[in-house]
């Protein structure tokens, strides 16, 4: 047994000794802060603490007698091993007699004992699921304690780091403009009061930004906005003198991170409240829910206008994207050179060949940060769908087979997000036919033409139709939204094939940008993704409706050497070739080196059928 | 004034005589049968009695003192005319200012006044949607009072055929075992008692058919459902010593049509009510509420399983109805001949082409009628939605421009349903890029693979994205389902790109056929449709899903007259030739004439890109 599993032991004996103390024979600890980030700082990582497993998937439950851990097939292996010696039983989601969550509460809880978990961390729907499923238990839930606080001792501290402020005319609609239009929807739902407690939301509303989530330029807060007030709660730490004077000149009354609930309980209200389900974690529903009964309103569960405002970027947003978008496709561009003529050539791994890209883009004015952990993985690594490559642990770029590359940087302009996949050395015939279905498949989504009303589930078969005539299917969404200095993943668009239940099938609108990014996947041989950027753009309006298009925002080179003219059609052919014409037209000027010109020349040449 | 107007106020003056006989302030008369056919008998046209107004969409509402009909935008003229001097006032559904049927009846009816209607031929979402509006109003509703009864004296009889038996041979599953499958449902949802109101479920379930619905080779009936009893509910008349025989041999209780209610208040139960409300009209529906509340049982509104069941033909239909499809093709294809070689050359209308086709379906073994009254019509009169020609009113067909003829039959086999527009004469450059555009449509949605769990909304795009690019569309659905030996407009399927609130989007699976036909429709100069049937084919299974794709059942030449190769990319190209190919290939054997087959090889030929 190692040194590291008698801690986790320890720690555990620790926790159950607290959960004692507050009365609490089952304790959850999920994954998530207290906003559903998509990435959670050190602070929120309990669950690794308390059981060692360090996985972007788990749930941790303890209990007197004992401690499991659910997480998905992904994590078998590694969960196993990091848990080795610590008593905690894995639990493998999905496997055929293994208990859900609920499932195992539900047959070991008896009556009147008592659940806990801290509510912040806990979304509103796993928490309502999680009192109807236990309802017949007859058992009580105590939501409002971290246990980790007080057994934690040397936990890391809450992220805090300075907030900033953006200039209104990189905002292109200043903070007032856009809470008028908030307001408006509020009185629309007849709302005296709206909590946002999405962190993106929030920032795009303020024009204001933070950096306390991975790779998220965001600042931990919640707002509450009534029709003659806006408070935004953060940690005052963070807050600087510019962050501050700026928040006076606009009535934006700043409170403390912590004193969300003590406020809320404190109001005075005349109107419905409005919220985002979604978005809100259990324990500030719960005091919504209390705080509507005190006054005799209503809780209106609705999107937060916040959200559609966002995702239709303004003029000066899409400005400033286009011209971000082309610098970092130059960006790529000239890493994609740099791949193709070192890899075997000179020492590459897949993790210094990141950190190139990653150091490359740092270059550029405006960097900001990534906008996510750059995705670089070489032949059959490119198959898996979660790979992450480190320095202690990356494969050997060698000059055979494809590295997929996909990456993107937040600028003083723009998020960006773009996948290649390059042509290292032979590949196969059936690797060409792939990656030619992968190309066809991102072209004829961006072409296509399509009246107003359409989700992305009317356009979604566009990019896979050159895949499905194969038999070959991505098991992913085709795209997603993108933020403006923000979040690269944001809703409400989704292009996807299947929506499933409560997913929102959102309309594709003017101003909106999409990825459009099928792939192929074959376990032990390869992977193949390509990813453009699109913007969607209004095209003829007339007695049918409104015509809506896409327009490229990414413009760097498919490798012409995993392409095959044989397995793409006229129309197929044609858009590729106009699309390289684009790349060399906007991207060639922005490079300097009169090498890579020349080979980019070369890269987006026209090909033909015969 | 004309005769015909002072009859129909002496008959509204009856009419009132009648309402106050009965206590009856506010009357409604629409337009349907019993159990919403798409076509309604002589017998329902109660409005047509009253108004004077034939179309085939019009709501009547006779009060004391006022008169109004409602209908669409297609016969504000139509109807001005025919209601000239009888006093109705004409209600123009949509324009502005215009109060709608609720809107009008809550600012005119008073507190404690009393709204009539046969509450069998209305369905339930409007009679819900009349007492949810009306309910501020207080009024009382009388539905269960045929005032027409009374008045039309000179009444035309209940539509009253002889049935029919369908062989097991030709059904591939007899009564018992679709009945059994019935029944499992049935204990899924734990009920005790199904009712089916929809005529080819019924038909469908029985292996009966009847001829009381124009084109739709159904008899007026009832059924309901136990776990030990098969109750059906038809005219006596109807019955014939066969169906008799049948029907006992079966422990089939065959009850008059009539007496429907009256069984069901007499009935015991020990399990909920299965219905389906959408095909439950709302006199039906409130005998079926008080039932439930007297025996202490719920009601469950699901879809009829027979629906899904009737959706997906097994292997003898799908047997027969490529069989039969591929005769109807053949002599579609000899009609198709006969238009091309003598329009402008013999006396040809619109009319007399649709008699001449129609005549020629008629020679075809196991002819029982045609599935849908034939669309014959000639260039601009092809782009008015609701055309129909008539041997008094309809346009000659002369060597220029072109025929679209949309028509189907029903056959001891299938019913069919197809569409061609032919090339009579000159057609602009205009003209052929949206007849190309069109076919590569069709072509498209045609050789679509897709996986399981796919809609009809995830293809559409598919049928039309040649148009969309050209900034076109058509304002209908894709594709409906289509009965076997049965209506030629069947759900649950259906290809299309919008789905509005409630309507359901059933996945494509095998064994449903389909029909697949974008159009282009030019006001005042031409209207283009191309329809194919395609039967939904289960393909490759693998670690990705199922499979599936679609195989043409109808084989007909397209016009080539009309196609111009400049529009088509290589794709579109292969499959017209590939399918061209197969009509020769399996057409061409069914069909006597040498010359045709000699046209017919021509009109196949394989066509080149340049």
């Amino acid at each position: 047994m190692s040194k590291e599993n008698l801690i986790i032991q320890e720690r555990l004996k620790n926790l159950r000794k607290a959960m004692k103390e507050s009365g609490i024979d089952y304790y959850i600890m999920p994954t998530s802060d207290f906003h559903n980030s998509e990435y959670s700082a050190d602070f929120f990582k309990v669950r690794e603490y308390f059981c060692g497993f360090d996985g972007s998937n788990g749930t941790l439950i303890v209990s007197d007698d004992e401690a499991g851990m659910w997480t998905d097939g992904r994590y078998f292996i590694q969960a196993g091993n990091q848990m080795e010696g610590t008593g905690v039983k894995l639990y493998r989601m999905l496997e055929e007699g293994v208990p859900s969550i609920e499932e195992y509460l539900q047959m070991n809880m008896k009556k009147g004992q008592t659940l806990g978990f801290d509510g912040r961390v806990i979304s509103t729907s796993v928490g309502e699921r999680l009192e109807r499923k236990l309802s017949d238990n007859e058992v009580s839930f105590k939501i409002d304690k971290d246990l980790a606080d007080d057994v934690w001792t040397d936990r890391p501290a809450l992220p805090c780091h300075d907030m900033y402020v953006l200039p209104d005319e990189l905002c292109g609609l200043s903070f007032d403009e856009k809470l008028l239009q908030v307001r408006n929807k509020m009185k629309e739902y007849g709302s005296s009061m709206h909590l946002l407690s999405k962190l993106d939301d929030i920032c795009w509303l303020t024009n204001l930004r933070g950096d306390d989530v991975e790779c998220n330029p965001v600042a931990l807060c919640y707002a509450v906005i009534t029709m003659d007030s806006f408070t935004l709660f953060v940690q005052e730490k963070e807050v600087t003198d510019k962050v501050k004077s700026y928040c006076e000149e606009r009535k934006i009354t700043l409170r403390d991170y912590s004193e969300l609930f003590s406020y809320i309980s404190g109001m005075k209200l005349d109107g419905n409240i409005l919220f985002d389900k979604r978005n809100t974690n259990f324990l500030t529903y719960k005091s919504l829910v209390k705080k509507a009964k005190e006054e005799g309103v209503s809780l209106v569960d609705k999107k937060d206008p916040t959200e559609a405002l966002k995702a239709c970027k303004n003029e000066t947003e899409l400005k400033n994207i286009r011209e971000v978008y082309l610098r970092d496709s130059a960006k790529l561009t000239e890493f994609i050179y740099w791949v193709k003529k070192n890899a075997g050539k000179i020492p590459m791994t897949e993790y210094s060949a990141a950190m190139k890209l990653d150091s490359m883009r740092a270059e550029l004015d405006g960097f900001i940060e990534l906008s996510f952990p750059t995705i670089s993985a070489y032949n059959a690594n490119a198959a898996m769908a979660h790979y992450e490559a480190t320095e202690d642990n990356c494969a050997e770029v060698k000059a055979e087979g494809m590295l997929l590359v996909d990456s993107g940087g937040t600028y003083m302009g723009g998020t960006t997000d773009v996948t290649r996949t390059m042509v290292v050395g032979e590949i196969s015939d059936e690797i060409k036919r792939h990656y030619t279905a992968t190309v066809c498949g991102m072209l004829r989504l961006a072409k296509a033409r399509f009246l107003e009303g359409c989700t992305g589930k009317n356009v979604d078969i566009l990019a896979r139709s050159a895949l499905w005539d194969m038999g070959i299917d991505y098991k992913h969404g085709t795209g997603h939204g993108i933020g403006y200095i923000l979040n690269v993943h944001e809703g409400p668009q989704n292009i996807r094939w299947r929506f499933s239940q409560g997913q929102y099938e959102a309309p594709l609108l003017p101003g909106m940008i999409v990825s459009d990014e099928p792939g192929v996947y074959i376990e032990g041989s390869h992977g193949i993704r390509i990813e453009n950027i699109l913007e969607v753009v209004r095209g003829e309006a007339n007695g049918y409706g409104q015509f809506l298009h896409f327009e490229h925002l990414t413009y760097a080179p498919i490798d012409l050497e995993g392409i095959d003219p044989a397995y793409m059609n006229s129309d197929d052919i044609k858009a590729l070739n106009a699309y390289h014409a684009e790349v060399y037209k906007r991207v060639a000027p922005l490079i300097q080196d009169e090498d890579i010109k020349r080979w980019l020349k070369e890269a987006t040449r026209a090909i033909t059928i015969f």
